[in-house]
């Protein structure tokens, strides 16, 4: 039984990474607070983190025969209420426009929340027969959605995202793409990201509104807590009947398309952080660092710098040259030990420092963020030695993360387990379910949520009785509290 | 003087190149009309082309100091009242939001039409001290303009853009970078999408609303019109006045910092289209072409598909790893002659046609789409062959390009001179011109507005009366109708 004192300690360590996290979003300059209530700035050093999981998630998405399209910002509030269960969803997180050129408009428009509407609107033109499909579409692109407890990069009124929807003959390949998709985002989040994810499908009440079946990644936060990283959804018909899309067959008979549609969003950067960040600020992982390498040059007089000047351009063009990407720190009005707490607040996996006696030993110190180990390393083999580190780092920070997760999942046959588990280890907890209602509301009640039902059969099978409610069990699943 | 006659022979032909624009877009699938007013989708093919332009830009933005951030979408209106030309200039065409999370907001918030408002209250938090300058960001968004006159990729409510936003300690610092940013655009317009341009400064009713001086390029379309390009504007201290940015300045006194913001939309696309398409579609130029060699392999008979298979495969490999952005047409339900007019249509600038008798003489044909000119070439040197022709396409473009600018550039006199002008040649007219209201209100009666001063002190410099009241002329400009 969780007690009182207990609570106060488990909101008194929630409100710490709280704080934590919102210290390093701002003074990591990775993001900031505007004047308009719950939109965020994006600065240029968590664009850049941004624009790195672009480049990988957009070309393995081409690579998977994608194209990307643009569809317009505003949709008609009528669009929105053609699926039933999509419009009860997003209905009270709309922003709507009311007035364009200074006229009331005869109908409100509504800010996308996300595009399946006016997307299916548009196939309804562009569909005809089945050597039309599959429709494999992608849209780079900002939405809305009205929230009121907002959280730089985790929980913003606007956020950027890419949003994928296809339209598919059958509902297997409809089922197929979004299991496809599901992997992609597991091999970036965990190859790129270095953040373990646990992958499976959505309980009915949790999954998106107007989905079949909603798959879903999950990752363990600093603190324990779940966050939901991308979900992947197959939309059976549902859309194409809403919006009178079909198409003739190969036997020429007119049916409806199965279709699917799947994002990640600037939400991931959140989870960067709160997976790998520490005291000291931010660790990122390579793959994903605007800067790998800083290199800090050491000088107090003015000839000392003029000495260290040729090493430390040949090391930055070196590195340059072999792909790394690299920031050479010049700044004369603050010292190295600034320039070093400013740079591990920042995350730079690696850190080169070059001073005068590194430039008569033909060596310099590399600095790991995320061990704060140091090695001597000779100048001469500067690029192999920066590319294993590099690899070492991203290695480092997927096991400590894994690690972490590992402590942090357990297993309970009762509720009193369960209830304790969620505080200690929290993170994830195995339970047998019964997939009622009535189950799902007395879970609300102790913070938590089923998180996700396993894809594996197997791992998903349950002969027990439910952890709640004592009935027979539907799956065995993963419950969590969660951002 | 225009008879009636003469205008309706003109109308006449601004109808059919209408037409044929339109046809162009829909057809070639860049873009499509949507449900929602003055709003339209842009389609694979035609994002793909805004990508490759997107490429271009932003490295060469990076290449120059320049950094990518993201700023809110909704805008709260009493920012864009703060400065008084903006808000003048951009009232009448905002879309507001009213609605939020279903209740009415205090504050309405509009779209952003453009981003200086909320960028410079930010700029308020960010900059303190000289050692804060310059500040070189980008954004690649989109914006929103209520417009009553919609036309896809020229004049939609809402497009896509990037505009940047800097900010420097000094005035001429800022020019410089309006400047440098009109180079980096004239190199992009003319070198990738090889279209001439014309430079110069606007006059004060033409410049962006709360200038000090916008910089423009202009370009001829197909139909003899102009078309504003692209802008770069020097903001003086408007912006940081009305949002009282400011810095300490290196001795210490406190200053307002002079800025600059400019961008380049979404409507090169429909420029590209105007200046160099044909009868046939698109000829798009290979540096912004989406795929630039289409492969029709040519077989009737099972058997013979066989035979050409691995000559179309080998051709295609080497060309793809030679950097060639290269595309198999291997539909079976057409014919190659609805394939070739098919990518004709789309532009691809270079086809090649493989069939069974050019596996017998190891040979291909390619067939250029901007001459329609075909050369047998041998399969040994294909890949040198094919980067010469794109080449050769992308210069005779441009080439062609200039000459029909040369051919549509005179210059007037006299009032009656310049009405002629504008019929027979049409462009450009170089004029003198005294830079009075009144005379630019005589000058719209004509369907024309001064396009441009140029930048250049003595191709400016007039020593004649202006062309409209005859008064001394401030300067010699370019004047055309224009979209």
């Amino acid at each position: 039984m969780t007690t009182e004192a207990e609570t106060d300690v488990q909101d008194g360590r929630d409100e710490a990474f709280s704080k934590w996290y919102i210290d390093t979003v701002l003074k990591a300059e990775l993001a900031d607070y505007t004047a308009v209530r719950g939109s965020m700035v994006i600065r240029p050093y968590g664009y850049a983190i941004w624009e790195l999981m672009q480049q990988y998630v957009d070309r393995e998405l081409k690579a998977t025969g994608h194209q990307n399209a643009y569809f317009p910002l505003l949709i008609p509030l009528s669009f929105i209420q053609k699926e039933a269960e999509h419009v009860e969803g997003f209905a009270p997180q709309l922003a709507v426009v009311t007035h364009g050129g200074g006229e009331e408009l005869t109908e409100p428009l509504v800010v996308r929340p996300t595009s399946e509407t006016i997307i299916y609107d548009m196939l309804s033109k562009w569909i005809e027969s089945y050597r039309d499909l599959p429709v494999l579409l992608n849209q780079w692109a900002n939405v809305l959605r009205w929230e009121i407890r907002t959280r730089p990069f985790l929980r913003t009124a606007e956020f950027l995202w890419q949003e994928g929807h296809t339209a598919h003959a059958t509902f297997e390949e409809a089922d197929e793409e979004a299991l496809l998709i599901l992997k992609l985002y597991v091999r970036f989040i965990q190859d790129e990201l270095a953040i373990p994810v646990y992958q499976g499908r959505k309980t009915e009440s949790e999954k998106f509104a107007g989905a079949l079946s909603t798959f879903t990644m999950e990752s363990l936060m600093g603190d324990a807590k779940a966050l939901q990283m991308g979900t992947s959804h197959n939309l059976g018909q549902n859309f194409s009947k809403a919006f009178d899309v079909t198409f003739l067959d190969r036997e020429g008979k007119r049916d409806y398309p199965w279709s699917t549609s799947w994002a990640v969003t600037t939400r991931l950067i959140g989870a960067l952080i709160m997976v790998h960040g520490d005291a000291k600020g931010l660790r990122l992982p390579p793959r994903v660092a605007p800067y790998q390498v800083v290199i800090v040059p050491i000088w107090r007089k003015d000839e000392d710098r003029d000495k260290v000047e040729p090493l430390v351009e040949d090391v930055r063009h070196a590195l340059g040259d072999a792909g790394v990407r690299v920031k050479t720190d010049w700044r004369d009005q603050v010292t190295p030990g600034f320039k070093f707490n400013d740079w591990e607040l920042r995350g730079v996996p690696l850190r080169i420092e070059i001073g005068p006696r590194d430039v008569d030993s033909e060596s310099v110190v590399i600095a790991r963020r995320d061990t704060r180990e140091k090695t001597h390393a000779p100048v001469s083999g500067i690029v192999d030695e920066v590319h294993t580190l590099l690899e070492a780092v991203q290695a480092n920070l997927f096991a400590e993360a894994a690690r972490y997760v590992a402590a942090h999942t357990s297993s309970a046959d009762t509720w009193d387990e369960l209830r304790e588990r969620l505080i200690d280890p929290g993170g994830f907890v195995t339970v047998n379910w019964c997939d009622s209602k009535e189950c799902e509301i007395a879970l609300a009640a102790e913070k938590a949520t089923v998180r996700a039902i396993p894809l594996d059969d197997r791992e998903a099978a349950s002969s027990g009785p439910c952890v709640c409610c004592g009935r027979p069990a539907s799956f065995r699943c993963v419950v969590a509290r969660s951002y």
